[in-house]
This record gives C-alpha cells, structure tokens and sequence, in this order.
C-alpha cells in the first residue's frame, strides 16, 4: 500500500477504487438511475409536481463518532443523520450518494460497513446512487448527500413558527448526549453497574440515530416549522425561533425523558439534565403546529410509531426562549450549544 | 482552539460553525432555494422534462492537490472536478453542496477559497445550496456534489458508442500530468528554464481544470458516448469502450497537445508522451459522435471556444483498445491508470 506521503501522486482514480466500488458499494445501487456505478454521475427523475430537498453532512473518525465504532454503526450513523434532516423537513428520502475517505481499505471493514449501509438504504427507501472513494492520510471521513421529495413549494422550514403554535419534539432527549457521556469517561459508571441495559440504550442511542422518517409525511402535512435536533434541544430551538423571529417557552418538565434518562437525572446528579438539553445528537424532530392540530398529529404518531410530546409555547419574538422549571422559573444554561471551531 | 483528540467531543455543530458560514459562505448562496444556508436543507426545483444529473467528487491535501497550493486554486479544482462531470454527461448545471473538512479556521485562507468558490459559482451559472463544515484531525478534505439537468432520458452515458464513430476529445490531453511532474520535481527542469510561460501554464492545468461546459449542449445533442478524461485518456478511453462493448483504435499523432507538452516530447524525452496519455488529470471530454456529425461538431465547439480533435475510430469489440503510433504500430503502456489503493 502506498503510504502518505507529502506531495501527491500522479493523480488518478484507480483500478484499485474501481475494485473495492465493485466489490462493496455496487451491489447496493440497485437503483436504475445509479447506472451501477459505471458511470460518471446518477439520474434522478422527480414528479412534474415535486421539488428535490437536497441535504448534506459528514462525519468524521475522533469528531463524530469513535474510531473503534464497530463499522456497522458509523455506516447508519452517516446515513441516518441525513435522513433524520431529510424527514424534519417533510421530505420523502429519494436516495444519496456517498464520499468515502479511507485511510485503508480494510476489506472486513467495508464489508461490514457497506452490508449495513445497504440494510439501511433498504428499510429507509434511500438507495445509493453514486460516490466517491479516495485514500486519505487522516481519519475516516464519510459525507453524504442525501435526495428527498416533497410537494412543490412544501418543503417544511425553520421560519415558519407562529405565536401560539405548540412546539413538540419527537422521541425522548438527551439519549445520545448521555450515550456519548458514558461512552468516554467513568462519569455515569453507577448506571452501568445497576442498570446495563439502560446504558447499552445510551449508547446505542449516540451511535445510531434512529431518523424519524415514519412520521415525514406527517412533518409536511401538519407543521409549521421543523428542524431535527442534533445540537441540542436547547441551541436548537433558539435557531428555529432565530429563523421564525419569534420567542419560546418550554417546560422542561415536559421534555421527554427515556427511563435510562431519568435515572440519571433522578439518582446521578440533576446537572445531567443540562447535559440532556444542550448535549446535542438526538437527531428527534423539534417542531411547531397549530394547536387545533395536536391531538390528530400525536394520534397519527403514534400510529406510526413514533412518539410526540408538546413541550412548549411559541411566544412573540420579544419573550425570548426560555425553559422553565418546575417552579415556574426560567433556567440559564452554561453552554446551549458545543462548537468544534472555538 | 481545540485539538484534535483521540474521542469526540460532546457533538454538535456549533456557534463557531454557524458564524464561520455566515462569514464566507452565506455570500455564495444567492440560490433562493439555498435558504441562505439557513435551514437544514436545499431546495431545488426541475422543469417538468428535466432530468436530476447528480456528480459527486472529493479532493483531498497530498492526494489530489498539494497543501500550499494557492486557495483559490483547491477552490476551483474542488468544484470544477465536479463540473467536468456535468459536462461531460452533457447536463447544464443547477448547483452544488459543498462539504468542508478543515484541520483548522484560517480566516486568510477561507477568505480567498470563498471568493474564488463564488467567482466560480457565478461564471458557471452553478450556485451553491448547501453544505456542510465540519474540524478534521486530518489533511483538508472537500467533496463536492454538484447537480445538473438533462432533457429527461438524454444524460450522455458512457456506454453509447457504436463501431464506426469518431473518438473526440476536447482541448489537449497531458498537460495536467506534466504539470504535475513540474510542480513535484526537477525532471522538466529544461522546460521551465527554456519557456517559463510554458511550464506555468502545464502547473495552472494541473491545479485549475477547465471544464468544458460550453459544449455540454453540444454533447448531449450530439454525441453518443462521454465521459471526462481523469484518469489518463488511454485508461478511460478503455472504461468508455468496456461500458459501451465496443473496441477503439486512436492514433497517437491525432492526440491533441498543448505547445508545451509538444516541446517536452520533442526535446526532453519521448518517454513523457506515455505520461500524457496516461497521467490523468486532464478534465477534457472524451466523446464518441457519428462520423457525419463531426465536422458540424468541431465547428460548433470551436463557436464556443473549445477545441475538438478526432482522435481515432470505434471499433468492434473483439478489435480491442489500441494506441497507434505512426508507423501504425500498437503502442503498449507500462501503466494505464495510476491507483491509490493498490
């Protein structure tokens, strides 16, 4: 193998990618606009009456994810996290295309990689229709960009929030940011000793997103305004307020907490809630809608299976975003949101 | 600054994030679906006969540029990488996503990858929609997804060439690959002390693709196979004939070159004209058209200022890929393409 070296060489793609595209990745484009892989770009055809909803995002060994992740989980965590944008904007997925950037081609690696991407594509209708692989000398490093649809014109954004709409969010928060606590350091080590199974669910929830794709349709038909949550409930709602010029409360009573996450929030230390609403990751759907809407949306969740909880008030722009306690008294928080970049 | 650590931090993209887009790329995105790169997704909308063409590429610090090429060369060699792909596939271009791997926030360095990322953009009606910026412990890394539209069914695949038509290719063929040997080391110190102008000019082809959108109209009324040359034209001519079935037959003094690639084969060493067929990098359409619609077509690409050479013929199958030379002998290559995985 060719080591990294300090000026590049003769540029070309190569027999080599070639080979690893088809033997790993070809057998996902199953897709007839993929063209199977061999050629230089993909087709994609929209109803006369549809609009695409493009997204993009890239995770990277030692940032995103850790670099001893079983190769299964930072496949879905690389696609789910564009599916999970793609349905908190109403959109139905429509397929992605995939940049690969390998320190090594380690073959039982990309086998267990591309087998669960595959899996994946599958269960979310989003096949593979093209990509690019190349050989770097730093981490593991994947972006994709992913393809949905959506009824011209309704996309569903983050400015449409209105004073008086409810604001609700999908699944239960703080899962990943909790996952990812107990993933790095002894912290939470009194759950694991009492409660593995809870832990494991943390974890879990960290490594592989679970996109909210069932509910889409939903999204488009009945919000307001969405985004998904991956920086935190709390940045993330004063972004979509920021986008909607509008204020918020919420009742941080009535953020949905897992059973691993109340534990913690209950026998660990209360300043794990924080963590929970700021810790980012949770890849749910914060959204707003008319409150006439609730009760059918909650119902038709549920029918879904997904779960949505009211947890808050669309405000006038000058109430600010404020999440109260139980007492009724606005809660600071020390940091909303984490930079990679500061 | 944070440094790069071996787990990662609590996830989030970020405030940092956040401003250093508003910074340098939310001036790009005057695309009315790019939502002013504030939502978590693009919009993008086709005329009810269009076709999505969708090409995606990356490029990579020591691997496809050198680390201390100018800024806005990596900027334009990230993205026209991509156009020469919708060119090629004859599609006009939409638009792109663009997903930023950075070790660290130069604000001089941003700056001008920005404004020659913008320039671009503008001069090739191709607007960004989105993206994604995210810290790398790694060299810098872009991939780049751009978008194009094709009457639907008409994207130029690789696979339609027919014995009996003309091979093509635009511009001249090797610069790239010799100004990549110019930039990395002394061989072609002759031409740089004999004709400086000429070796800047083979480094500007190497670190700056020209993409030949002028002619995509051209391509996808006309001909009928492509693909981009960036892999060595004697490589990727065989991956157009093994697509398309079909054999080739090129004469080596029918390949188009450029002044200065003429003079390093004519007073260096023969030995560089193999490098140039087969070095890579050139970013020019290899084609394949009816013979009677050549002389139109060379007449209506040079209209748009771009020239078209026949290079050789389609031959059956069983002919095999062949490089003539001008006594009419095969020539073999030592090394068709060059791989980074092998």
């Amino acid at each position: 193998m060719r080591k990294a070296q300090p000026y590049p060489p003769v540029q070309a793609a190569s027999s080599g990618e070639d080979e690893l595209i088809a033997r790993y990745f070809r057998p996902l484009a199953t897709h007839p606009g993929a063209l199977s892989l061999q050629d230089d770009a993909a087709i994609l055809g929209l109803g006369a009456d549809e609009e695409l909803v493009i997204t993009t995002d890239s995770v990277i060994a030692g940032v995103h994810f850790f670099p001893d992740d079983p190769a299964r989980s930072i496949a879905r965590k690389a696609l789910r996290v564009n599916l999970s944008d793609l349905a908190a904007k109403g959109a139905e997925p429509r397929g992605f295309v995939l940049n690969l950037a390998l320190p090594h081609p380690d073959h039982d690696w990309l086998a267990d990689f591309a087998a669960a991407l595959g899996a994946d594509a599958d269960h979310f209708a989003c096949p593979l229709l093209g990509g690019d692989t190349v050989k770097t000398s730093g981490p593991l490093a994947i972006a994709i960009t992913a393809f949905g649809a959506v009824p011209r014109g309704r996309m569903v954004r983050r400015s449409g929030a209105r004073e008086g709409d409810v604001i609700v969010v999908s699944g239960t928060i703080g899962d990943a940011a909790l996952g990812l606590a107990l993933q790095r350091d002894g912290a939470l080590a009194p759950l694991r000793a009492a409660h593995p199974v809870l832990a494991a669910h943390l974890v879990s929830r960290y490594r592989e997103p679970q996109p909210r794709s069932a509910i889409a349709h939903l999204v488009q038909a009945t919000f307001t305004s969405a985004m998904d949550v991956s920086d935190g409930l709390a940045g993330d709602l004063r972004k979509l307020c920021a986008a909607s010029r509008v204020g918020a409360r919420v009742e941080i009573a009535n953020v949905p907490l897992s059973d691993a996450a109340q534990w913690i929030v209950r026998e660990a230390e209360a300043a794990w809630l924080e963590r929970a609403l700021t810790g980012g990751d949770d890849y749910e759907i914060l959204g707003t809608l008319a409150r006439c809407d609730l009760p059918q949306a909650i119902a038709a969740a549920r029918y879904a299976g997904v779960a949505l909880s009211a947890i808050g008030e669309v405000m006038a722009r000058d109430a600010g975003v404020s999440f109260l306690d139980r007492e009724g008294q606005p809660r600071g928080f020390t940091q909303a949101s984490f930079s990679h970049f500061s």
